[in-house]
């Protein structure tokens, strides 16, 4: 058998791969990371927080003490719910936004990604339909498709999901015989949209899904980092059958990968067996690398650091883009978070425009990613979370550079139309070329 | 809303849940873990590494300088596929047991179970079959019945999995028109078994999956805890298509949760995606810290002090279980890892015997855990990883003394026959009671 190497490029298993990593495509985003990362080019594509403010020498020194004098804990198997102290001290985050809450109903995970991944696996099958914003998280809705789950868009408006809406696509949907088994939401500062939804919002939304029977599972990484007011109340707060998701990636630092989903008793029970199933437990170490931080910091003077910090970024996106933005382009304001969502000027394709972008020195995210329907051929995310306000200037000017070129090429040339676009706005024909 | 809280311990979602979840179920080893922590108690049952030995000071230190130094990219996001300063420090561990292999074929994982759940993820549909040694890996039963696959157990004997019994298992379940999507092997001192394959017999399998076009799975996290004689060769170095799970669990910590899995190039292409709808990224913090302790300690050194101490307690075990076993129960001699595996004597049923086990005082894991099919009533699962010599040595006294007082029990009242035992000894009947 040694002797007998094969060339191990040749997928030899093709016929053996399970139906659902049909689903399972290399997100644009992914793709897009290789490029962006050059120097010369002003990234408005990524989602990574700036944790440069961060006290370091501090972090390192309470760590250093935590593992010399509790190594054996906290580099030993844990919990597979996780563990009690920091599942405790997620209480007091999440009474920042109103939610009241018993310990033993919050299961850690390994960042709130792996929130949806258990989450959709405890409830869904092939052919389910999950319900999702107009345009929605990437990362979701990757892990949605790679459960061969359908994800269905749900309209929505600057005040984020319509209710009407949802009202109406759950009974159509329900009239064709399909199952939905959620409506997954962004209700702060949305990825990718910035979009949030007020509180009588919120209320209008929980009652149609009480009055649907659709479960709601509320993602909330940047609920925390409000701009301009404070936090409006989650809406696990208003129902204790909202499933939440939360994060430490925003508020702290990323690279730990501790989230968590505080979910009715019931599911949460199922949330951990699914968790064992996973990994057998979530990050030990990391969990009381967090729990330690908030015992030792005061996080949440460290959130207001932040907070400064991004608004002064979003602040410089947003007067830039008042400034250079050609005529026929809009985009939201948002009140926190990290993005804003643009939508070009009539005949703009997002997507093919992305390598003049790259060619002018600027990267941002084709908003086709946001859709599992082909939407967002004529939007754009934009993000101020990493790059400094001056590069974010910088970055801003070259995008709008970016597509006064297209309106000039598409005036001369006539409109360049690409399938998805000819299929979303199939309007008052443009002269093709 | 807000005023019509719901008791969410009815579990208004009973209907909705995913198929898959009925694979899902407390395991017994995690019922059991609550009564084998009580100090009175002396556990055999628990599989954690005894890590007190780790040059904890030291840690603490280099983790510290690593955090202060370098804290922005150790705590941001990373690469779904892994750190590939970590995937090059890997190929000097997998060296040890012969395998050459390029970094890029290389996922890290949250821990190898982990591993194991984005394998399956990636290969089974429900109703796939996947076979297993007899017995096999409780977590990874788990895992395999959490996809709704079939688990299949191949017998085996003192030498591992019997290349005979496998081909003609493949066979049968073929002609019976089964998906067979790969075999699942410890061979080095087997979870549960302690079991080891030699060499020649590792050729034999390969031999028989290579025929049968079967995919191996290779797990591998004791590898390295040779307490005899040197690693025999690894699947993986005879043969690159088999998929190869590692583990720093056992050789550092487990609490980092850093596992990998070395896989046929378009394999791994497969699990980098899976890994990215799962987690996004592997545990980027874990990451950095393992590949800091093997940069500046000597892990090397590390494995033979761990390995000095698993010996002395493997030879605690195995000379009070010689001296002290009753007539009729037979035991496997691990040439290293953690377990040992005990056949009791004709009629005694394990999880019968458990509750009186723990009144006697020592927790230990019933065989019946470890088979998907209803196997094990007679066995035993004994771990010397955790306990000291002389708490084994206690344990294994006080396990014989109860065997002792099943035997008595039985020899005065009739056999105790369980169902289990029933099925599987269906032998002259004994006279039931």
């Amino acid at each position: 058998m040694s002797d007998q190497r094969h060339d191990t490029r040749f997928d030899r298993f093709v016929d053996s791969y399970a139906e659902r990593t049909k689903g399972m495509r290399v997100s644009a985003v992914r793709a897009l990371f290789a490029v962006a990362n050059r120097p010369e080019i002003v990234s408005l594509a990524g989602g990574m927080p700036n944790i440069k403010d961060l006290p370091l020498e501090s972090i390192a020194s309470s760590m250093g003490q935590m593992v010399a004098e509790n190594g054996t804990q906290v580099m030993q198997y844990g919990s597979g719910q996780g563990e009690l102290q920091l599942r405790e001290q997620i209480l007091d985050v999440m009474a920042l936004e109103g939610i009241q809450a018993h310990p033993d109903d919050i299961v850690i995970t390994a960042g709130s990604q792996q929130g949806l991944d258990l989450v959709t696996r405890i409830f869904c099958d092939p052919g389910d339909v999950i319900l999702a914003e107009s345009p929605s998280y990437v990362g979701a809705l990757g892990t949605f498709l790679s459960y061969q789950a359908e994800v269905v868009h749900v309209a929505g408006d600057d005040d984020g999901l319509d209710p009407e809406a949802l009202r109406e696509t759950s009974r159509r949907l329900k009239a064709e015989g399909k199952r939905i088994k959620f409506l997954y939401t962004i209700p702060n500062y949305s990825n990718p949209s910035g979009v949030t939804q007020p509180l009588e919002r919120r209320r209008q939304v929980l009652e149609v899904c009480e009055a649907e029977q659709i479960l709601l599972v509320e993602d909330n990484p940047y609920g925390l980092l409000s701009l301009d007011a404070d936090p409006v109340p989650a809406m696990r707060s208003l129902d204790q059958n909202v499933i939440y998701l939360g994060s430490f990636s925003k508020t702290f630092a990323p690279g730990f990968r501790v989230g968590w989903v505080l979910a009715p008793h019931a599911v949460r029970e199922k949330l951990v067996l699914a968790q064992e199933s996973a990994t057998l437990c979530p990050p030990v170490f990391s969990q009381f690398a967090v729990s330690n931080y908030l015992s030792n910091h005061d996080w949440k003077h460290q959130i207001t650091v932040f907070k400064d910090m991004y608004r002064e970024r979003r602040d410089a996106m947003l007067e830039e883009l008042a400034e250079h933005m050609p005529d026929g382009a809009t985009w939201t304001k948002p009140a926190g978070g990290f993005f804003v969502w643009v939508t070009l000027p009539e005949g703009i394709d997002s997507q093919a425009m992305l390598p003049r972008g790259v060619d002018a020195r600027v990267a941002f995210v084709p908003g086709a990613a946001f859709y599992a329907d082909g939407g967002g051929a004529r939007n754009v995310r934009l993000s101020y979370c990493f790059p400094t306000a001056d590069r974010i200037r910088l970055g801003v000017q070259r995008f709008a550079d970016v597509i006064r070129n297209e309106l000039e090429v598409m005036s001369i040339f006539g409109v360049h139309v690409s399938p998805t676009h000819l299929r979303r706005a199939p309007g008052p024909g443009p002269n093709l070329s």
